[in-house]
């Protein structure tokens, strides 16, 4: 479903006040979107707002889209040559790669500009309130406060050594604060009260832990060619994750420890959380 | 005001929402926001939401200031060495010379974000549905089908000669877009009818051509001084612009021609309009 809906949103007709969409820059977005992506973070905007019985799938949808507009122009220009300087990405070569560096920068930024015009656009069948909240939410959780001043810290910590403290803060802001949003998000959608939105919260911001914890544990253990990317990354760059510091069982019980939490935070929802917990599950205990 | 505004929107302390503000990103950040720019567009977002009395001036002054945060984001990309690869704006040493070219990415992806939590924040006082007709409209200029596939239009376009209605198409794009919306927002903002929303919108199209026409002209006449960065680039760069096409005489008429037009949308509005109509003369016969 998601990946027709982005398949959808970017085609090549214009819509109602833009005046062209350029054929390569359109080539070039679409080469950064749909590359096999997990859609984990469009997943969990479905499941949360499955929880709250959201009424209207489609709405849900393009906010799941949008999201992963924003997740995928995130990755667009973190692997340009000025910041982790990635020539692959799961297997294949990245946008500067397979077009040039203008075109990378130019797709990444009309991603993100995207993501926002597809939360607030008419098509998304949703009260005004709502959707201003969507766009409000992903806006602190993608800019500087959230994922944009996570990678800005993360480039700053090359070669320099940070406290454990400064690394979890990093990484809630690199990798925690879009997941956390795709989880209140389904909340917001399906109309929940605040105290259920920031349960979801809770929720996310367990898995996007987890997340990070088996992505660094992947960077330490896993082939290459398992992954699609280069593996080993953070070692080479003098980068020391919370993985490599404690070692790898510390880091498989934290693990556990955040699934846990995760699932007992869904309790209250029943089986109408199950996939959910299975999901949690698979974030932590993914192979690549 | 707008100076002020944006200042203040810089500070160092995070929003509820926000983990942290990263000090170099954001010093990144206020290097390409705080840099003696004109001022246009936000001058037009507060002109053209007096001319329908809004009521609340610090909402009008709010999405001034977060569409002049994506008018400096397209600058600090546009700058960078794998797009226009500018030293100087403004007489002052561009982010990435300042800073680094990961920093003037990051700084130009955390302002297009911001420009969106600015015009969707509580603070915002405004209804909702205004606000999110503002994000949406935004988005649409400022993305592929706007301001950013204008940019790549005219990178496409190096060494190639495009027609005059490309030509055209291309200038609306990169600059005609947000000088529009600048003009449509003061409309939204002060609750005008939609006859009246786009009544503004083709008086912002009329002085995005004539200031579009000025800096063509200028390109080709004045001096790297007068601007504080490098001039006759578009030549260098094999670039025809309208005004090298058909020379200088032929631009300054199109200029009075466009001034004239746009005097006459804002007829209706009596002396209120004032301002406004010096406005476009100054648009047209700027030298800097």
């Amino acid at each position: 479903m998601v990946e027709g809906e982005l398949r959808r949103l970017l085609d090549t007709r214009p819509l109602e006040g833009e005046l062209y969409r350029p054929d390569r820059l359109l080539k070039a977005m679409r080469h950064g979107v749909l590359n096999g992506g997990k859609r984990l973070r469009p997943f969990l905007v479905l499941e949360t707002a499955a929880l709250f019985e959201a009424t209207d799938d489609t709405a849900a949808l393009r906010v799941a889209a949008a999201l992963e507009c924003i997740h995928c122009y995130s990755l667009v220009h973190d692997d340009l040559p000025a910041m982790d300087d990635d020539d692959l990405r799961r297997g294949k070569p990245t946008v500067h790669r397979a077009f040039d560096e203008a075109a990378a920068i130019l797709a990444g930024d009309s991603l993100l500009t995207y993501a926002f015009d597809i939360v607030s656009a008419p098509e998304t069948a949703m009260p005004a309130e709502a959707k201003i909240t969507l766009v409000n939410r992903l806006a602190r959780a993608s800019g500087m406060g959230g994922m944009a001043g996570g990678q800005a810290l993360d480039l700053a910590a090359e070669g320099s050594s940070l406290s454990e403290d400064e690394t979890l803060r990093l990484q809630a802001m690199k990798t925690g604060a879009l997941i956390r949003f795709a989880c209140e998000a389904g909340a917001v959608i399906g109309g929940a009260q605040d105290a259920d939105i920031e349960r979801l919260g809770e929720f996310g911001a367990a898995i996007g832990l987890a997340f990070q914890l088996a992505d660094d544990l992947l960077d330490l253990t896993a082939s290459s060619e398992a992954m699609g990317k280069a593996t080993g990354k953070d070692a080479a760059a003098g980068k020391a994750t919370l993985a490599s510091l404690h070692g790898i069982d510390w880091t498989r019980q934290q693990l556990r420890g955040l699934v846990a939490q995760a699932e007992d935070i869904l309790e209250p929802f029943g089986e109408r959380a199950d996939t959910l917990k299975q999901a949690a599950r698979f974030v932590a205990e993914r192979q690549s």
